[in-house]
């Protein structure tokens, strides 16, 4: 019989997933928001529900068959829906006490204080006069988030005047999410270490990778990260597998880090956590031994993880946005046939401005012509006019 | 709209095209004999019928929506179902045209005679007369074949004796199967071309692999095809392309042929013809920058074909056959254990003796080391004690 996997969430990370189950044989059932999702499109066992239901969660598991493991594309399932399954038998992996820590920020930031991990500058928030002196301590520019909710850029502001948070202030103090504010980081770059763990302690790390982001959602990663220095390397792969021991994470999980330079010292400080597949990963599709797909399915099933290294000398993976264009098919001929070697993923959803619709890859030797690769790629898929090939 | 694909048949090539479908975000919809079909469990659009009814047919073209092309992973659509199909306006690809040679191998031989393609001696038979004249011609040992419904080493039959197919004649002469003879041909190894071919005529061809067949069914694949002569190799892709050219065939296609040395001269025979994805290319979902399956779709969608080279200097495939366990859950975790590096595809069938349950995939530098990992895990996955792993 095989086994049963039961994600909740029915966006890209759960379509992607699919063809990983189906690949070892596993059955992936997923909690969706809409018979239409990304992910109900292509999953034979798509359930619609919310995730904030203790009864849709439970009927989610309940099958038949019974699933064996309950995990996530997404953070948004309260903790008292996820003891709930816990306590019903069915492992949860993340578990529900480590998931908090990508859940809430102010969890996070407590915990990876308390375990010395280098971070930004960071205070909780309640008032105004909180967040004055937070600005004059780290001279006139920080960012404040909501501890809860945020993602691809919401919940996320960059601020230099307490007043520019008035109404999240309001907000919190109503009993909505709560805040917190971090120094704005002066860094060179953006990294992200992604690993996998085993709920019997196997940890795997795929290459350290360099991500771009634009108005806070990524836009491109490149794998490995470019002339990383060593040292930085390590650090940033020390970081993660101690916050992914320390925290008894299961699956798979992105630490997102600055890296800084600072008294001429290169480093990096951590800037989010997810506990589950993530944008930073999409390159490992294509460009690495075993996907992140695979690894988080492997590891929240305790089998032993597979290899992670990457398959060419560089992978870049540019995101394809939403905005100009209603549909992909003449794009995508026209992709295809400037560029035999690109590999292209869409997620069959609605195309809306800003919204992420599908992804390229691309690997080889040479970086920058992969660069260029990818970024014309993702330009006509988006619907943008890009000059004539100069290779045609 | 997403384009809609529809195929005929829900076995393992069915499946295998699933997530090349939803990659590139094409709908696939499959005619699939029951409802625990390998592809029926992974397809969320899969209708229980039968190939041979045009009335089944029709309605997995119907949708909604209606699909844009009709495709197959077997050949097992009789050519009136088809020429019905084409009739209705949906796109058949291959065409009945085409496809006739892959379903009856008396045309197919007669055909490729005309074109001076290199083929093993061959005869159609329809009494032990004729049978024994041929055995005599050929020194004593021939191969009688089923002209249709042959497949996995069914439908073929060594023979040195005339009354040997005393039943398949009787049968055939009462409108059943026709059949030929061809003598048994002494060859070196045998190779595989496999190509993809547009409408609009683009032609992509994979490096030639070894396949190694056992009992009638392929049980290994090498990629590249070893210390393979380049003018053999020509010869091999010169004569798949032809083929291709000259049949008008659209999608996937795979010649398997014989290398033979006649009179000191290395050359390839023709050995026989699928129109169709095909257990000769499984290696390209790990190995290949473009998989088999995608190029196949690809293909029948008039959509340029992707860059088919290999994506590392060895690929080895080995198949998962049933025979001595229930169930894969222990064997899988021992194979992953013992090679991070192993790819393995499962295909949700029930095990059966002899049944392709399944494939591994290996790639790298050194050739004799992917041989020996293929063939552990497939034997750890058919339920074979291995001895100790040197490397534990």
């Amino acid at each position: 019989m095989a086994l049963v996997v039961a994600m909740v969430g029915g966006g890209q990370l759960a379509r992607l997933t699919a063809p990983a189950a189906l690949t070892i044989g596993v059955r992936l059932r997923a909690l969706v928001e809409s018979a239409t999702s990304s992910a109900a499109q292509v999953l034979v066992d798509a359930h619609v529900g919310a995730p904030d239901s203790a009864a849709d969660v439970a009927r989610l598991l309940e099958g038949p068959p019974r699933a064996d493991v309950l995990t996530f594309e997404h953070e948004n399932v309260p903790p008292e829906v996820l003891d709930a399954v816990a306590r019903s038998g069915v492992a949860v992996r993340p578990s529900p006490e480590a998931l908090r820590h990508a859940q809430d920020k102010l969890v996070m930031r407590r915990r990876l204080a308390a375990l010395g991990v280098p971070m930004p500058r960071w205070a909780p928030v309640t008032d105004e006069g909180d967040l004055a002196t937070f600005l004059v301590e780290v001279g006139g520019t920080a960012v404040v988030k909501t501890a809860r909710g945020g993602y691809d850029g919401k919940g996320v502001r960059v601020v230099t005047e307490a007043h520019q948070v008035t109404d999240w202030l309001a907000s919190a103090a109503a009993g909505g999410p709560q805040l917190l504010v971090e120094e704005f980081v002066a860094f060179k770059r953006e990294l992200a270490v992604m690993l996998a763990r085993r709920p019997s302690g196997g940890i795997r790390c795929w290459p350290v990778v360099e991500t771009l982001q634009v108005d806070g959602m990524c836009a491109e990663v490149v794998a490995p990260a470019p002339r990383l220095d060593p040292t930085v390397n390590e650090a940033a792969i020390d970081i993660a597998v101690r916050v992914a021991e320390e925290l008894d994470v299961t699956g798979v999980m992105a630490v997102e880090m600055f890296e800084v330079d600072r008294d001429g010292q290169r480093g990096v400080v951590v800037n989010e956590l997810a506990m589950r597949t993530h944008n930073s990963g999409h390159w490992t599709i294509d460009g690495a031994a075993t996907s992140q797909f695979e690894q988080h399915l492997r590891a929240i099933l305790d089998l032993p993880l597979g290899e992670p290294s990457a398959r060419a000398p560089w992978t870049v993976m540019r995101n394809v946005l939403g905005g100009h264009v209603g549909g992909f098919s003449t794009a995508l001929a026209q992709v295809l046939a400037r560029d035999p070697g690109v590999r292209v993923h869409i997620y069959g959803k609605e195309p809306r401005r800003g919204r992420k619709l599908g992804h390229v890859c691309v690997y080889g030797e040479d970086l920058a012509e992969l660069l260029v690769r990818a970024r014309s790629a993702a330009a006509i898929l988006e619907g943008h006019r890009l000059p004539a090939d100069p290779r045609s």
